[in-house]
C-alpha cells in the first residue's frame, strides 16, 4: 500500500475542500451572518491538513488498482468528515453522525436528511449543503487529480473507473483527462443554462443556485419545509426536465455536440431510459388522477416525482407517500433502476438492468439450444464476459448489503415499509422513502448506529459498493507491495 | 416440438393423479361424508383422459431439452387444473381461480391459502389439499417417468434437472433412474418416521397424516384454524425437528447411510444451512423473550417458526406478524435464502447464496489483483463457470419476476408491506407472508388476476423459473424439429 501518496492525495482533498467553503463564507458575509466564523474555522482547519500533508512530494506517485480504490473510498469519507465540521460547530447539528450524515447525503447526491426544521438554518449552511450536491455530482477525485501534474494515464483511469457510476467507463477521446475535461465542461454547460433559465422564471437568485446544485449532481437537498412545492408550476417544469436531463449519460451530449448522428441512436440506454420515464409518468398519471383538479395536473406532478426518483434526486412537489399503492411501488422500483451510467443519477442504472435482461435472454436461449454459442451485443458491440460477470457480482453484493442493512436498521424498530425504503433511498442516493422518511418525514428519528450504516449505504451506492468495501479487506492494507 | 409425446405425458399424469385422487375417495368413505360423489366424478375425468391420449403410444419418445421443460411445466399445471375439480364440484370452493390457486399452493408446497375457513372444509378435501403437498414435494414428474420404460437416460435427466430444487443435480449412483429411487426411498422413509413419532406423541392419526405429508413437502398448508398452535409442545417440537430435516439436502442423507463420512463433512451447503439456522433462532429468541413466559418458551416458538420459513413450510405455532420488526425482518430475509437445494424445501436455495458469495468474493480479488485467475471451488470441487453465470441469471431474473408480480398485485391497494411479502411468500413457496397474509390472516382478499400472477409465481418458484417461462416463448412452439 502506498500510504505516501494517498496521505498526499488526502492533503490535496482537504485544500480543494478550504476552496470550496470559500464559496459559505462568502455567503455568510453577503448575508451578515454570525456563523461566519465557524466556517472560517472550518476552512482553516482543511488549510492547515492541507499544507501538512502536502508538505513532501511522495517518492511513488504511481497507484495500483486497489490503491487507487481505497484512495477514493478515504477520500469521500474524508471530505464528509471535514464537510460535517462547520455544522457541528455552528451548532446547528451538534450530534456528529446526523451531521456526518447530512454531509455524506450532500457528497453523495443522496439528498436524505435529519433535519427536522430546514428552514431553521443560516443561508451559509444552506448553501454549503446544496453545494456539496453539485461538487458530488461530477466525482471529488477525478477533478482533484485534473489538477495534479501526472505522467501517464493509468492512475486517473483506475480512479476515474471507481468514482464514475456505470459499468464502465466509455472514453470519449483517447486521453483520459481529455474525457474528463469535456465531461466536466458539459456539466458547467448544463448548470449554467438552468441557473439562467429559473432565474428568467423569476426565481430568487439564493434558490436557484440551491435547487440548481441540487438538480445537476440530483442531489436533492431543498431549502424550504415544503421542498419544491411552493414554487410555481414553470418552475418545477424546468427542475422536472433537467432532472431528467441530468440523469442521461454525458456522453450522449458529447456525441450531440459532435453531430455523431448514428452513435446517437444507437445508445440504448438513453433510450431506454427515456422509454421507462415515459411509462412510468403515464401509469402513474392515470393512477392518480382522481386526486388531482385535471389530468395535466396528475401528469405535471407524476412527470416531478418520476424525473425526481429514477435520476435518485429526491426533490418532491406533492408527499408521494399519500399516493396509491400501484403508484408508490413503481417509484419504489424506479429507486432502485436508477439514471443512466456516466450520469450523476444513482442507482443501480439503466444500463446494467439491460445486461441483466440480455444475460437472462443468453440463459433462455441456452436452456433451447444447449449447444450454441452465444455472445451479448449492446449498443452495436460485443459485450465481454467479464463485464457481464461484474454485473452480476454487483447485483449479488447490493442485495447482500440491502439486506444487510435492513436487519441493523430495524433494531430500532420502526416499520417495515420505513426500514426496507430507507435502505432503498440511502443505497441507491434517492433522498426520500417511504412511511417516516417520506418526503414529509426525515431521517432524524433512527439510532446513531442506524445513522452509521445509512451513511455507509451512501457513499457505498455513489462508488458502486467495490471501494468502499475495499476499506474492510485487511490485506489490502499491507505495507508490502508485490514485486511486478 | 414433440406434440405426441407431450400428450402422453400428460395422458400418464392424469392417470397418476386418478390413482392419487382413490385416497380422499377412501377418506370420504371411511367417514361418511357427502362428498364422495365430487371426488368420485374428478377421478373419472382423470381416468378418462389419461384413457383416451394413452391409447396411442407417440412414435418418437426422446425429448429435447426445451421439450423437457415444457413438459415438466404443462404437467404442473395439468395436476393443478385438474386437481382443482374436486374443490369446485363440492362446492366448498367455487371460483376456478381461488380453487386453482389454492390447488397449486398444495402442489408447489407453498401452503398459502384463499380459505378464511379451513376447518369449514370436509375430511376428504382436507386429506386432498395436504396430500398435494407429499405428491408436489418430490416432483411429480420424476415419480411418474420411473414408471415408464425408457432407453436411455437422457430424457429422464433433463426432466429431472429441470423439476428438482437447486442450481444443479448430483448423481447419486450411474444410473439417474436408480438416483431416483434412492430421493423416493429416503423420502418415504422420513415420511414413515414422522407419522409412528407424531402418533406416539399422540397426535390423532388424521391429523398425523395431514401435519406429516405438509412437512415432508415442506408445505405447510394446516387443518386448523389456529395452525399448529394447539398441538402439544413435544408434537411441535417434532414437527420443528422434522421440518429442518427436509430442508437437507438429500444426498446428506444417502451418504450417512452409506457411512461416507468425508463426503458428509465437505457438504458446505448443509452445515452453512444449519448454522443460519442457528443464528436466526438465538437472534429471534434473544428479540422476542420479552413476550413469553420463559427464555426456553420463546426458543420453542423462534425454532419453530424459524424451521418453518427458511424450509418454506409455512407452519405457525404463532402470529409472527406481531412480533419485532428485527423478528420480522429476519424471517422475511430466510423466505428468500430458503432451503438445501435437493430438499424439497423452496426459496433462492443456500447453495446458490453461496456460489453468489463465492462470486463476490472472486470479484473483489479481481479488483485487487487483476492479473490474476481464481475458480470458485466449492465442496472440493472447481464450480463451473456455466454454473455460476446461470446462478447469476437466476438471481436476476427472480428479481424481474418479483418487481413485476408487486407491480401486478399492487393494483387491489393493499398495503405494501402486503403486495410485497405475498410475492415474496408465493415465489419462494413459503405459504403465509406479513400484513394481511400473515398466519393470521389468507390470500382471499386479492383479485382474480392478483391469484392467477400469484399462482403463476408458486409454480415459477417450484419449478426454478426457466421452465413456467419457456411456455412464453413463441419458437418453443413451432412444430418443426431441428435436425441433428
Amino acid at each position: 500500500m502506498n500510504y505516501g501518496m494517498i496521505f498526499y492525495i488526502l492533503g490535496m482533498a482537504s485544500g480543494f475542500e478550504a476552496l470550496f467553503l470559500l464559496l459559505p463564507i462568502l455567503v455568510s458575509l453577503i448575508y451578515g451572518e454570525s456563523v461566519l466564523s465557524s466556517y472560517l474555522i472550518s476552512c482553516g482547519i482543511c488549510a492547515l491538513f492541507c499544507g501538512v500533508s502536502t508538505l513532501r512530494k511522495p517518492k511513488k506517485i504511481t497507484l495500483y488498482t486497489k490503491e487507487g480504490l481505497v484512495a477514493v473510498a478515504l477520500v469521500w469519507i474524508w471530505f464528509s468528515v471535514f464537510g460535517a465540521v462547520p455544522f457541528m460547530l455552528t451548532g446547528e447539528i451538534p450530534n456528529f453522525f446526523d451531521a456526518f450524515f447530512e454531509v455524506s447525503s450532500g457528497f453523495t447526491t443522496t439528498g436524505a436528511s435529519i433535519l427536522t426544521n430546514v428552514e431553521a438554518l443560516s443561508r451559509a449552511s444552506l448553501f454549503w449543503r446544496s453545494f456539496t450536491h453539485w461538487v458530488g455530482g461530477m466525482g471529488i477525485l477525478v477533478f482533484i487529480l485534473a489538477f495534479i501534474p501526472n505522467k501517464g494515464n493509468g492512475t486517473i483511469v483506475h480512479l476515474m473507473k471507481a468514482e464514475s457510476p456505470g459499468p464502465n467507463v466509455s472514453k470519449l477521446v483517447p486521453k483520459i483527462r481529455y474525457t474528463a475535461a469535456i465531461l466536466y465542461a458539459i456539466y458547467f454547460g448544463m448548470t449554467l443554462i438552468q441557473i439562467i433559465l429559473l432565474l428568467i422564471s423569476k426565481m430568487p437568485l439564493f434558490d436557484t443556485l440551491c435547487i440548481t446544485f441540487g438538480t445537476a449532481g440530483t442531489g436533492g437537498f431543498s431549502i424550504k419545509s415544503d421542498g419544491c412545492a411552493g414554487y410555481t408550476m414553470l418552475q418545477q417544469g424546468i427542475i422536472t426536465t433537467f432532472m431528467i436531463l441530468f440523469g442521461v449519460n454525458f456522453t450522449f451530449y458529447f456525441c450531440i455536440l459532435k453531430k455523431k448522428i448514428k452513435q446517437v441512436s444507437s445508445m440504448t440506454e438513453v433510450w431506454a431510459y427515456l422509454a421507462i420515464i415515459a411509462t412510468s409518468i403515464l401509469a402513474i398519471t392515470f393512477n392518480i388522477s382522481g386526486g388531482f383538479s385535471s389530468l395535466f395536473q396528475a401528469f405535471h406532478h407524476a412527470a416531478f416525482q418520476v424525473g425526481s426518483i429514477i435520476t435518485t434526486t429526491g426533490f418532491s412537489t406533492v408527499d408521494f407517500n399519500q399516493w396509491p399503492g400501484f403508484s408508490r411501488t413503481i417509484l419504489v422500483t424506479l429507486m432502485f433502476v436508477g439514471a443512466c451510467a456516466g450520469s450523476t443519477g444513482g442507482g443501480i442504472k439503466v444500463s446494467r438492468i439491460l445486461l441483466l435482461l440480455k444475460g437472462i435472454g443468453r440463459e433462455i436461449s441456452l436452456a433451447l439450444h444447449p449447444r450454441s454459442v452465444k455472445r451479448v451485443r449492446m449498443e452495436g458491440r460485443t459485450v465481454e464476459t467479464e463485464v457481464i460477470r461484474s454485473v452480476n457480482a454487483y447485483l449479488a453484493l447490493y442485495m447482500i448489503i440491502f439486506v444487510a442493512s435492513v436487519l441493523i436498521v430495524s433494531l430500532d424498530e420502526k416499520d417495515l415499509v420505513t426500514n426496507f425504503t430507507a435502505v432503498a433511498a440511502t443505497l441507491n442516493n434517492v433522498g426520500p422513502g417511504l412511511g417516516l422518511v417520506g418526503p414529509a418525514g426525515n431521517f432524524s428519528g433512527f439510532s446513531n448506529l442506524s445513522k452509521l450504516v445509512l451513511s455507509f449505504d451512501m457513499l457505498a451506492g455513489r462508488l458502486e459498493l467495490i471501494p468502499m468495501l475495499m476499506i474492510f479487506v485487511p490485506s489490502v492494507w499491507s505495507v508490502k507491495r508485490k514485486k511486478k
